[in-house]
């Protein structure tokens, strides 16, 4: 055989795209997944149903050949269509015409990513778990159903999700930063039905119910049904831990969905039996230990308020692949040369999803924020290659998430003195906002 | 028997304390350790030898009957002692006329406290490891000289240190928040020998030779020797990596610490055969899970440079001994509100202690610096109950560690200001600072 072998642990969306794109570098590559095939299986892994797919995701995916394939099961979404207490709809575009973001099965796309590992060569194990590691010596303890043994491989990739054993391995060593944050938040999915056949709503938007503290959110799927997701704190007033008969159920849905409540005729079996889930944030450096990697979630896990979790996580192969070419197939100079610069990438997106919480639950619905979008949108209209406004350069663009980030401080500065101006309200359509392209400037140029 | 049984795990100084404070409450108490028994070995645990003991440490001991057996093995330090490049001293004092810590040795602290602990009825357990736990059912899992087994208990207190067993089941736990985060620097231990029978150094300081990105601190001990720490990055221009052949050591201590080395007649073999270490900091919350808690370095491991680690940690099992008062042992209310209260006070001392390193091999070097120590010192005599330094609030009080972090940010934003005085390193001493103290009032009632 000509090339190394090659370990990767977790055969979700990140594990089968990176090895996917391992076998066609021509390595021998042997996956190692923890839970049964969901391929065969009847089981839900109990993570959310449907994702936002983007620009960087489908990078990944189109460099590996599977576009035109996964394209088949995406549904496009235009913008955020926000629903207020009484029903009233003010609809919110994500960037451009022509732009827009895919609401993807979860379990749809992991078939598919798997199909195309197989195909290209990958041996695949199920319901083996990752115990240990040593990966100085890239052996790897696991757990499977012929009892424990251990595999040697040249390389041992960890995409093993939020609560990786790869990394575990490697936060037992010595000088290995490591945190956990979990939001006061929880999540629950639901279900909004066809109506007569038909999507009950608008199914190309993202519909948001931001209710300040709490919030519901839907994505379409295939079938015209809706999976919503209900986000409400763990204690408080308003709060799971307060959720506890059918009618309190009933009187928050009515009072604070009132609009969709008639479209979701399971939804107390649903909120009774479905899981209430928590929302991690997983930081750590470095990603690299002798001769094993971490990619995808068990490095930088994110909250969902982004929609970046799966495309960072694809992009970490992208970039993961591109090392290996600039490094002539050198993995270690490859790992460490990735970690260099992605590690402030994945800190960077965190942050950002994280702030987006706030900015869907609370802001969305506000008059302020929407002119400051307007604005921003004809910014962008009038000067397309200066002004990006910062959701487009994390969902559109391939640009560094440290850089998104870093001009999107320096735009919100700006339009915070924008928005200043005594007549913006009545004015934003006509005013001369060619002064402000010279001020990005040179703040960019100064940050 | 009348009360609960408690299993304590680890037998360092904050378990040992524990132990003996809930077994002068009467309850059932088993301590597990790691360990052997450091009183029947010649084995150092590899952690520092000695440390310095202040107030709140103190006041733990002097609670629990302890304080005239180890004010014995007290070596009073009056302040820093600075040696620049040159070998010209500087003294500062730590606080007033009358007030020191106290160098002691952790080994000789730690005999003393496990010999009260089993005096006081607790039974002792060696060689015991924590492999698992489950806080609900109050059940520790044990690996020990015959095998692993299991412990029933009431409670479990989790005194295992910085890389706790307890915290690490609890950890797997949902919604438990957690860091680890690494100093770049690590460190070293070394010694000065006594000098023709005596004291190489003044007894009565710890002494420093601040370099800016390293430092080299002593602490006397007992038999006439110091133990010294040199603080090093790990990796750099001069860094522990780049220290490899004797020439390299040698010349590094001729030139920056050239008036100890002929004090230090054993440096090269000690530098080479002692381990370097690394510091970390740990948080974590909750503290409580189901019928556990954690105490000491467990729930909040701290980096050594306001030499308050052991000190919280002692502070800890007096105010977990005072909330059993306070809810007349009912151990849950009292973990609780323990918990509630002592977290941001954790955090304020772990982030005190980061900013001391700063301030140890910078600041103590500085002219401007040492002048503030100077213009404090007045404040603080002029004004003894309304202006008292931050170290002092940290080291010669017991008031509450967030407390003295908040007023010691309103005082240096005051101070900040004197400095901007014109004449100020002529008129010092003879100013009126009378203006300070109402901006101190009005400033600390604001925050």
């Amino acid at each position: 055989m000509k090339k190394e072998s090659i370990v990767v642990l977790g055969a979700g969306l990140v594990g089968s795209l990176m090895a996917t794109y391992l076998a066609r570098r021509q390595y021998q590559v042997q996956m190692f997944e923890k839970r049964p095939d969901i391929r065969s299986s009847e089981n839900d892994s109990g993570r959310s149903i449907n994702l936002a797919l983007s620009h960087r995701g489908l990078k990944a995916l189109n460099q590996v050949g599977l576009l035109s394939e996964i394209s088949k099961i995406c549904l496009p979404m235009r913008g955020r269509m926000m629903h207020d207490v009484k029903g009233a709809l003010t609809f919110q575009p994500y960037g451009k015409e022509g732009q827009f973001i895919n609401s993807v099965s979860r379990n749809h796309l992991n078939t598919i990513l798997m199909n195309a590992a197989e195909t290209s060569g990958v041996r695949m194990h199920f319901q083996e778990e990752c115990l240990a590691a040593e990966p100085d010596h890239s052996i790897t303890h696991l757990a499977g159903p012929q009892g424990t043994h251990q595999v040697r491989s040249d390389y041992i990739l960890g995409a093993d999700g939020a609560y990786s054993g790869l990394r575990e391995a490697l936060r037992k060593t010595d000088r290995f930063d490591f945190s956990q944050y979990y939001l006061p938040h929880g999540y629950k999915e639901l279900t909004i039905t066809p109506s007569a056949g038909k999507f009950a709503l608008d199914p190309e938007a993202l519909h948001i119910w931001p209710r300040e503290q709490y919030m519901l959110i839907a994505l379409p799927n295939l079938d015209k049904s809706f999976t919503c997701t209900l986000f409400l704190p763990f204690e408080g007033a308003c709060s799971f831990e307060n959720l506890v008969t059918e009618k309190q159920v009933s009187d928050l849905f009515e009072q604070s969905f009132g609009d969709v409540v008639e479209f979701m005729p399971d939804l107390l079996n649903e909120f009774f039996e479905h899981p209430t889930s928590s929302m991690v944030t997983i930081r750590c450096a470095p990603w690299i230990k002798g001769k094993a990697c971490l990619v995808g979630d068990a490095s930088h896990a994110i909250v969902p308020f982004y929609g970046q979790g799966m495309n960072a996580g694809f992009e970490d192969c992208r970039l993961l692949d591109a090392a290996l070419d600039e490094y002539q197939d050198d993995f270690l100079k490859a790992f460490g040369a990735f970690q260099k610069k992605r590690i402030p990438d994945a800190n960077a997106i965190a942050e950002l999803a994280l702030q987006n919480f706030i900015e869907m639950r609370d802001l969305v619905a506000d008059e302020e924020f929407l002119l400051r979008k307007k604005i921003e949108r004809r910014l962008n209209k009038l000067y397309p290659d200066q002004w990006v406004p910062l959701y487009s350069r994390v969902t559109f663009s391939d640009e560094r998430y440290s850089n998104a980030q870093r001009l999107g401080k320096v735009q919100r500065s700006i339009m915070d003195k924008v928005m200043r101006e005594p007549n913006i309200h009545s004015d934003w359509e006509t005013m001369d906002l060619s002064g402000i392209i010279g001020d990005l400037k040179k703040q960019a140029d100064l940050t």
